[in-house]
């Protein structure tokens, strides 16, 4: 990919002297930055902007790496074809009129990538905005070049956006206001063929790039995409957009109708340790905390030293940061002492530190730098939050000196600006020249501060840096032979026979046909007892009136029977299970994702599944990490910590059962979708005591 | 307390003609603006500002309506005595150094109040920043002049502000960023005297004010305000600082340990109609969205057109929207017949309306234009959500234009602006003078959209305009003859008692002494039943393992009762209770809290009631319809409108339940907690299967 980022020669076809369009901007904005050779390409012109223009691609002398295509969409194929025959490694196409327009677009973009399969080139786009390297000075793209006289900041932060005209505007945005550094943006448009994770993975090994942020709507491949994620140790943050459009794999089980609005998705990313963001500046914001502090460690500790000038912000900060995991440092005897120096006689210092009163009576030069030097020196302390005001007030501030301090003690810090309009602008820009990230409001503040504080151990070298498909044990195949004549829905009992053979805790049980067979199987599993009807295509029993509980005698067995064979109007077969005795219900079960493939799903179960929708969804195959980890992302902990007398739940055996549902899904291509509901905790152990297979045809 | 509002005259006691000091200040900033008479006091000079300058309070000529105080903490409560002798109504006070500072201060502060009790003289603060009325130009304040020539945008929104530096810090902010108009902002200190109720009292009744905002850190009467707010139709929005270090209320009960973190204030908020805020400009851009729009009336309906320039946009706008109850307006045949004459060919209109496109083929003033007005006209549209660029891509628009469109078609219009930064900042301002809320951040524009959509329906003349506090039925008290000579946690026996004298659906049970007791009730009740182990002081059965279940039969239920007799030790009563079948529990209860007095709870119940966390809480005595909303607050609706073949739960009995609950603690005021959980739903139908109230000694 290097030819994209670092070419020798670029040719930029379409190229025209008049200002304003796109062909002159390219070469333009080329021109501004750019140190390798500027080839523009149109047989209507023998030179523009100073430089010789060439008749057609053929014509364009060594050294060309890159060729930018700013020409109608049907003149792109055979320009491919030229640049292909000219060597040209790489071609960039900022051209509309593509798959986005429609059918006829959608052939035209075809045709282009037949090109480049049988070629070898590579294709970049079309529809997009290309490519802008704030570090080198490179803009190859058609945006106006006004802003990139003054605006570009050069930092570690890249950028991966699917949508052209937002990568464009964005960024104008975040330059113009200057309070973002930048390494490069990448504008993928299209990506008929280059896609994101060509661009990532070129983007992790990039030493310019520290943290990488997306925008996408789709992936083209979403496995790869979590591998490349899962082998760095530089932090990704993603906006995923279209979420709320993705709809339910499928309907038949609990687990696909649960896995609606992208929560699929979101599993995924977190399995992956990529940061979620919900709305571009915060993307842009997560990525810039993330940018300035790559040094400090994920999950550092969760202790914030707030630094305020009015009592209402510290308390409101308080506030905010409850919610988003992070407490108030307990500030130690030295600390404190030192903030008495700078407080007034009457005011013990605590924290939140409301230097107010101090400020009158120290300035605030003083109080800023003593307090920020006291908190940072307090091993107590994992990040300093400081609230400035910018025009008036007294309430100046050294920030390069505070940027120091923090430094020197290895603590992050963070500010919240309020004040006038144009001294909060030139504090932000000086914050941002001394490497502070600086908010104008706190509850983003707060957010990102647990962004970086609080974010998942990336483990490179072992865990998460795993092969990409771990094979599922070769036994489990020959266990499930039995699968080989069905189709469609398994019954319950051959349902959980699959699971069985798979080492998922299953209720004892047995599939009976006659009243008799019901006694002898009480006679052999005693009282209490349960007892269900199995009909073909049935699999909502509660619903169909289809399941008798809590059968504790031999009248109760018969009663039960009789009843269930009237509700059956048919002879159907039956099965009687001891009673599983448990007050917490779960839930566990597999889907196939339509572009994540097989996956695995747990959460709260019985008639909580759906209605309070606390569920964990990973891809699987599953290491036992990974699905310890998808437990943990369960809001419902406390009831699965020990709650109220209750044995705590077996996490361990729970994992291994989300690892087993993985690993038979994987095994076994013609399982659609497996439900485990309700997975009773015995005892503070998961047992299934429903299950439902769902096999493909074919 | 108009005299604090539109004074006739104003005294200032420690004015100085010394620049930069605080009693200048107030001169030079009332001398700007404020049209009555100006009387700087302060014996050492002749004149200030050009004013007479008067040595003494006594010495002041008439009109002379109120005195801003700016001296030393110490000099106050003589000034104010003068002021008293003087028959100045009210007086300001914006000097620190009284409750704040401690003990000697709180003195000086109780020396102040008690003049104010004697004589009836009003006092504003101390501590404060004063007031700044935006539309008179009335700046009663020690901030700093240079602000108050540009900034002050006159509007109809009127803040309260229980911090000082708060206020002020943030006016300065709003006030050059001019992006918000301001009607009056109170500073009220330490409010000594004049609260927050005071103040919402006289901005109710204000014709200048149509919104009103405020930062409080604690209620003076909750109550009070909660009525206060329920009388108007004007919104009110709050940020409550200090709510997660609101402690549990006690430990007891679960009611008591679920009222943590401000989660009764929240209740008492949502019950009043009153809007939250979590974060300063969140507050500030909810308030300056419904001063915008004041006549867009609640509950009008939450379906949104989006215009984006860019698709990227409009995909992460539906996905925001969602998470906030928003949907997109299914725009009908019209609407996208118009919108196809300025779309190209290929493109088939839909919503979000994607106008790129439109813009290359015929620029952007025609296509919002047009877009616009389309969407306007749409019946199916209740809001327009438009994505503005401003500085380059050729993205001008006619904001006057569409202003009118949407302010003649009724559909309030929000923007979304990035793009270059001074462009952004004319655009904002534009966006003011029309009258269109304008936001850098997609979320926080959804948020709002969403403020003024689903904002509940205030019934000012019938339901929330109620008398103060209705009366519980006196019936009650004569009825609760039993508890006079009790004290203390009541047994669950006796708790339910109580609670059965209340009306609340109890389960049937007697208390019994021996086994034959026992098996005579279950003579009377028949199988399944329940027995239960009463100890004096034992809370929580389950854990003390005093409860049997599922008893089915005479051999079951010795066994239970022997069991039970064994766990007790000494012989202590049981209860034999009807087994209650019911997939859902439920819990309610009452808890006073220090500050709003008798609340009532309801939540998910069982081992979900405090793992969840789905709890509402209301302020007794409750109207039927307040305990409803109640109800409907409660995450998990879909289980209680009819799940998965349930009943649907009688959410009449249930609020009659609340109801009565919050009637009894009004009307025995001894009784300090009562939980019923759970409260199974049978058959639709909630019945207190266990039950336990607390009274106070005395």
């Amino acid at each position: 990919m290097k030819f994209f980022f670092e070419p020798r020669g670029i040719a930029v076809v379409g190229a025209t002297p008049s200002k304003e369009k796109g062909g002159h901007i390219i070469v333009s904005n080329l021109k501004k930055g750019y140190q390798g050779e500027i080839f523009p390409v149109n047989p209507r012109y023998e030179e523009i902007e100073g430089f010789t223009c060439y008749p057609s691609v053929a014509d364009v002398p060594d050294p060309v790496d890159l060729a930018i295509l700013f020409v109608a969409a049907h003149l792109v194929p055979p320009v491919i074809e030229a640049c292909a025959k000219r060597k040209i490694p790489g071609v960039m196409i900022q051209s509309a009129g593509f798959s986005e327009i429609g059918t006829q677009g959608e052939k035209l973009q075809q045709r282009a990538k037949q090109i480049a399969d049988r070629t070898g080139i590579r294709l970049w786009g079309p529809n997009c905005m290309g490519l802008v390297d704030a570090r080198r000075r490179f803009v190859f793209s058609t945006v106006t070049p006004s802003i990139w006289d003054t605006g570009l900041t050069s930092g570690n932060v890249s950028l991966i956006a699917q949508s052209g005209m937002l990568a464009g505007a964005f960024l104008i945005d975040l330059m113009s206001h200057g309070t973002m550094g930048i390494s490069k943006v990448c504008s993928i448009g299209n990506k008929m063929d280059v896609d994101e994770n060509d661009i990532l993975e070129y983007l992790i090994d990039d030493p310019d790039t520290t943290v990488i942020g997306l925008y996408l709507e789709s992936f083209v491949d979403c496995r790869r995409f979590m591998n490349l994620a899962r082998g760095t140790a530089k932090p990704i943050v993603i906006l995923n957009g279209g979420k709320t459009a993705r709809g339910a794999a499928a309907a038949l089980s609990h687990t696909a109708s649960l896995s609606a609005n992208g929560v699929i998705v979101s599993g995924a990313m977190a399995q992956a340790g990529i940061v979620e963001a919900g709305d571009f500046y915060q993307l842009s914001d997560y990525c810039k905390t993330l940018g300035l502090y790559p040094e400090i460690l994920p999950q550092r500790g969760n202790r914030v030293a707030v630094l305020t000038y009015t009592g209402a912000a510290g308390i409101v900060s308080t506030d905010i940061m409850d919610k988003h995991g992070l407490v108030l440092s307990e500030l130690d005897a030295t600390t404190l002492n030192e903030l008495k120096t700078i407080f007034p006689e009457w005011m013990p210092p605590s924290n939140p530190v409301d230097m107010w009163p101090g400020i009158i009576l120290n300035g605030s030069k003083k109080v800023y730098g003593k307090a920020i030097e006291a908190v940072c020196a307090d091993p107590g302390v994992d990040a300093v939050f400081a609230h400035c005001f910018a025009g008036g007030f007294s309430l100046e501030t050294d920030l390069e000196m505070m940027a120091k301090t923090a430094g020197k003690a290895d603590k992050p810090l963070f500010c919240w600006i309020s004040g006038e309009r144009e001294q909060v602008h030139e504090f932000q820009v000086s914050a941002q020249r001394f490497g502070i990230p600086v908010f104008r409001e706190i509850v983003r503040a707060v957010e990102c501060i647990g962004i970086l504080l609080n974010r998942p151990l990336v483990d490179e070298a072992n865990g998460l840096a795993r092969s990409a498909e771990k094979i599922p044990k070769a036994s489990t195949e020959t266990r499930l032979r039995m699968l080989e004549s069905e189709k469609g829905q398994l019954d319950e009992y051959l349902s959980k026979k699959v699971l069985a053979a798979c080492d998922i805790p299953v209720v004892e049980e047995r599939r009976v046909s006659s009243l008799d067979e019901a006694l002898q199987a009480a006679n052999h599993f005693g009282f209490p007892l349960v007892a269900k009807g199995i009909v073909q295509g049935v699999s909502h029993k509660t619903e169909s009136n289809l399941i008798r509980l809590g059968i504790s005698s031999i009248e109760g067995l018969e009663s039960a029977v009789k009843d269930l064979q009237r509700t059956m109007q048919v002879q159907g077969d039956m099965l009687i299970q001891k009673q599983v005795e448990g007050k917490i219900e779960l839930t566990a079960g597999f889907v196939r994702d339509p572009q994540l493939g097989p996956c695995v799903m747990c959460g709260l179960g019985g008639i909580f599944a759906e209605a309070l929708n606390d569920t964990a969804f990973g891809v699987a195959p599953l290491t036992l990490e990974e699905a310890l980890k998808m437990i943990s992302r369960l809001q419902c902990q406390r009831i699965l910590d020990g709650y109220r007398g209750l044995a705590p739940v077996d996490k361990t055996a729970l994992a291994r059962i989300l690892v087993s549902l993985g690993d038979l899904g994987c095994a076994w291509h013609r399982i659609q979708e497996i439900d485990i509901n309700p997975l009773i905790i015995h005892n503070g152990l998961p047992i299934a005591v429903d299950g439902l297979v769902l096999l493909s045809e074919t």
